[in-house]
């Protein structure tokens, strides 16, 4: 199942609005015979993918897969059946489909003969590869990512509105390759007015990476001319939140990160909007300047917005928190 | 060494302005005879407790010891003498002493032909049970520690002040068990006024714990009649780090906590008198409210006042950052 997490990383950012499903093939000696992810919509899903590669050898072994294989003609026939046809003996998947078209693959497979197990890393892959899918198909919005850098003493810029850089440039990279996995970065005209920015997913010498996510600019404002993002931006003229998600989903988008600044920040908040918060706190003080949110609907400390710390790790110099708010 | 520190750490809290010194005798064949931590002002050291503990087991065996043993007739008479009294044979200890007056130690062991080793776990001890005392010596100045609890979004407070509690329980015993083995604690006046604070160390039941830092408020205003704090604290008027540090030198005061408001924060970084940053980041937004620290001095980000994380724990549901400034 590593092994078919990692497949389904390699094409986490092409796939939506479908999910980024990995699929590895064990021969039957339990050997590695094929690996396989989703394609692109309308392109093969990552089982038939991974049996493609196994060929011949696929015959008596076993499909581990990151998610139940579907049951449904949609644009590409069953999951199942390929499986089956193939001769597969023992399919083990982390997550039940919760789409109600696709789902019963389970059911179609123990049907056919084939032993099916799930819930195998269940929780490494409804938090890592299909989270952001996972949540599309729970609510139907698309899964937002807040990140923002700031000082150790919660400040995003210095008094003079500099910023550049408060966090290291191990975490800046570590952001380049996350936007590249993602169908959408969301900023507010503010953002572009002061910061100007390309939203583009770049590697470590400037260049842009393969992938690249869509660029979304909310607010009433004009931008800027000339402004970077003047031509590649979707601008969408409002400040709910709700029509921001709502426009993104007729897009196809499912994975979106939110860099937008404090105000902006605040309005997704008050919606309860956001899913995750991906925090880059940077061993510095700047002792004056923004905070990151401002206006998030809390007047006092009751009434504060709880979150569960899902991962902390060391990106660079910074601390890297990951939270979810509680429900 | 490990159980040497642990010895230090049982002692630490009661010996300033000595260092809190940890001791295992070791009998000739390897094994632990003698446990021993540096008592308060005019009583035995370390070494003494432990090769009384010993008795006639020392002989012939080893002295592990979290510091070089002195050589100096002080309050006490020298270390060293009693090592070679109890003929004890080798000596490991972790950190050289730096104090002029009584180094010298691992000579004196040397010529009576005690074989003596240094540098066992010396980053553990002089980051950890010693720190505070090695910094002492080196600058002549109590060490600082600032400590502060905020959420994610670095606010210490909602905007309508209210503050109890940002952290979560296990924190706050946290800081309480801490506050035991300090010295003393800083606040400034308006924290009197805001919190009228007690600054006892105390169980979960409330109860005092049997060791109480000093409490000091620095500030230029009385202190509201009736304060807690009243009749207990040291009340320095000034606004000055280096006065306030200066008075607390003149108590024996050694180690540090400051859990001013931001204001008071401020002073100490303006001026450079913050050794360590303890900051408990509790998952909670509050999108408004007052940052940790006002004013440090910095106006632009490539002035921001950079710091090396040394550790990231959890503490309960809480991230506790502990951070060190770089030179």
């Amino acid at each position: 199942m590593v092994l078919a997490i990692a497949e389904s990383e390699r094409v986490r950012g092409i796939t939506s609005p479908n999910p980024p499903v990995g699929c590895v093939i064990l021969d039957e000696s339990g050997k590695a015979a094929g690996f396989g992810g989703t394609q692109p919509v309308g392109g093969p899903h990552a089982e038939v993918m991974a049996l493609k590669e196994a060929g011949v050898k696929a015959q008596g072994g076993t499909a581990v897969v990151t998610l139940e294989p579907c049951s449904h003609y949609g644009r590409t026939p069953p999951c199942t059946e390929a499986l089956i046809e193939a001769g597969i003996k023992h399919v083990i998947h982390a997550v039940s489909d919760p789409n109600p078209r696709a789902a019963g693959g389970a059911d179609r497979l123990a049907k056919a003969g084939i032993t099916v197990e799930s819930g195998l890393l269940a929780t490494e892959v409804s938090r890592g590869p299909l989270r952001a899918w996972l949540h599309y198909m729970r609510t139907g919005r698309p899964h937002v990512t807040w990140k923002y850098a700031a000082s150790l003493d919660g400040r995003i810029a210095a008094s003079d509105g500099t910023s550049q850089w408060i966090s290291s440039e191990t975490s800046r990279k570590e952001v380049h390759e996350m936007r590249a996995k993602l169908d959408a970065i969301i900023v507010g005209t503010g953002t572009v007015r002061k910061d100007d920015p390309a939203l583009t997913a770049r590697d470590a010498d400037g260049m842009p990476l393969p992938r690249q996510p869509l660029p979304v600019v909310v607010g009433m404002s004009d931008l800027p001319v000339g402004a970077k993002l003047q031509d590649t931006a979707l601008h969408l003229r409002t400040h709910h939140p709700d029509d921001v998600l709502t426009a993104l989903v007729e897009q196809g988008v499912v994975d979106v990160l939110l860099e937008g600044g404090p105000t902006l920040a605040g309005a997704f908040w008050r919606a309860g909007r956001i899913d995750r918060v991906l925090a880059y706190i940077a061993p510095a003080l700047l002792g004056d300047g923004p905070a990151a949110v401002l206006g998030a609907g809390v007047s006092t400390i009751t009434d504060a917005v709880r979150l569960t710390v899902q991962d902390v790790t060391m990106s660079g110099p910074d601390v890297r928190i990951s939270a979810v708010p509680e429900n």
